[in-house]
């Protein structure tokens, strides 16, 4: 098992290893006396590991009582938030008890949210079962629900007691959601560590066990940046790398383009944007494409750049005249660039069309 | 116009006076740039008040945008919350705008609870137009909304930017209201204050100019307990005067009985009981029954003490085997006493029947 220690407001550790689940109890009476625990999951991780859960935390002596939503991001709303919180009212949950999201980045969220504001704020720990929630958003204390409007536009911050990564349970994840994890690590790789990076440049990495190296790297990096920034107001922004194109293309295919495939085609885009401007080299966008397509994920869209523009500026969370794009320089360094919203277009222009 | 400075987390003024409706703008400018504020109101005071603050905003050079909610208690829950964040997601409100709470208790708990969450927090002034929220709920930073099982049982703690209270706007209440916060103002004298407790010994202080005096003292100690304990791990609890038996009664009517009259009658019985304890004066409570009296409001409950025992209990908020209760030394002292729960049906029968 492998330890990275987060020292965002209060520090945590974050567990990753083969065959934690059975160990859930043991690391949560690490972090927390013996009390009830409400474990928040759906209806397609419950069944596969939440009686497993149950046997580890009873047998570390706490109390469970189990809530299972409907699986998918449809359910990370303020109906099913509110559900969530009438449940632990009539469980009788109290401030020294905690919440346990087991599932992926939706149950994460939303525990999250719900252990930040029912009775004003109770514990919580993670317990990731995809690789995007693992590497992701586990770490960060960003918790939130979408509202019609947009995507994450209600939550709080909330960092948990500790986070569970059983690398098991990613070995049954379908494709198409292994490799929207695989996208957020090659981000990270872009970011900050072309030795992470250089992991998927072989392809499939799911039978390799590369995963715990992957997601401890992942974790690190993002620790350390949230760290430094832990409400987002400056170079927290790095992690969007991709996001603002990707954003626009989730937006533009009402969500039937997934998130980590829609920020691997904004990656694409960016970084043939960035070599357009004489940033980054062809070889290097190159060495991108290709770790890129290896692992299924695309690399451009098929949506035009003014669509695409437009989606972006229309972001919720955006405010005046200017917009902060994170371009790449070489694999494992990027930079912030603040450029007025006009521009938006003719660079994606520049990046699109591969 | 008096200021009183809140020193809890971050530091903010309560102003308070006659006619700050029109000076909102200039109190909002004092404390943020040039935004977009939405004010959020109810049916019943938007009506009165709503023109007069947008007009004092805008001509601070903000850009308002208002919302209104059914007045009452009823409409503080999740779904009313829910519809404000997507008021404010669809208004395109960003990190940088602000909520204004304009109204009673209701508007500036729901109010603060969605400045706490949408976008992971934004900024929130309040201007309390009841008594009650005024010397109450306006200071201590903690927000809320109700669930099916209890009251209060979400929110955040989020302080606002400032409060701003105009007298005036009390001037206007209904008997009923305006006793509901006269009865928090007499438990702060009780708590921390004889001198203003004395006000209310005289019966009607809302024609007498006495206004300005009680809300900057009630704001003043409430805001030093906050200053030691913003979180409500200890001293705090000191606020609870009256409060456990004061919910059961209000519980048990179904909320028929309004908070500050359940307050009262929870004051008036556990002021006997402590009598009967040997531990206040027949004198000091005497004086406790008169002022109650005096102000229109009760001194007992024509519940049973079995049946306000059990309903106290079974707050969602109580755990273990013990529970606090705040009782009354003398007027202007009260210290905190752990009882075993079995206790408490016998303690509340010492102070019902007067």
């Amino acid at each position: 098992m492998k330890t990275v220690r987060i020292n965002a407001g209060r520090a945590y550790d974050v567990h990753i290893g083969a065959g934690l689940t059975d160990r859930a109890g043991k690391i949560a009476a690490g972090v927390m006396k013996p009390c009830r625990i409400a474990v928040i999951t759906d209806t397609t991780v419950g069944p596969l590991y939440l009686e497993r859960v149950k046997q580890s935390l009873e047998g570390a002596g706490f109390s469970v009582c189990p809530y299972a939503f409907p699986a998918g991001e449809q359910s990370k709303n303020m109906a099913t938030l509110s559900d969530i919180l009438e449940f632990l009212a009539e469980s009788g949950i109290t401030r020294s008890d905690a919440l346990f999201a087991l599932g992926g980045g939706v149950s994460g969220d939303i525990t999250g949210f719900a252990a930040g504001v029912f009775l004003r704020g109770i514990k919580f720990i993670q317990m990731p079962t995809t690789l995007l929630a693992a590497v992701d958003s586990s770490v960060g204390g960003k918790t939130a629900v979408d509202l019609k409007a947009g995507k994450n536009l209600a939550g709080v911050f909330l960092q948990p007691e500790a986070v569970i990564c059983d690398t098991d349970t990613l070995k049954t994840l379908p494709p198409e959601t292994l490799s929207d994890g695989i996208a957020e690590a090659i981000k990270t790789g872009v970011l900050f560590d072309e030795e992470l990076f250089s992991k998927f440049e072989g392809g499939d990495i799911s039978e390799s066990g590369k995963l715990p190296f992957i997601i401890e790297r992942c974790v690190t990096h993002k620790g350390r940046v949230v760290e430094a920034d832990e409400f987002d107001r400056g170079e927290r922004q790095l992690l969007n790398l991709g996001h603002t194109i990707g954003h626009a293309i989730e937006k533009i295919s009402d969500y039937g383009i997934s998130h980590g495939h829609a920020v691997a085609a904004g990656m694409g885009i960016i970084a043939r944007a960035s070599q357009n401007m004489g940033i980054m080299d062809r070889g290097d966008v190159t060495r991108l494409e290709s770790a890129l397509s290896a692992n299924g994920l695309p690399i451009d869209t098929k949506y035009a750049p003014s669509e695409l523009a437009r989606a972006a500026l229309s972001d919720k969370k955006r405010k005046g005249s200017e917009i902060t794009l994170v371009i790449p320089e070489r694999i494992g360094r990027c930079r912030l660039m603040k450029i007025n919203i006009d521009a938006l277009q003719s660079i994606i222009e520049k990046g699109t069309g591969a």
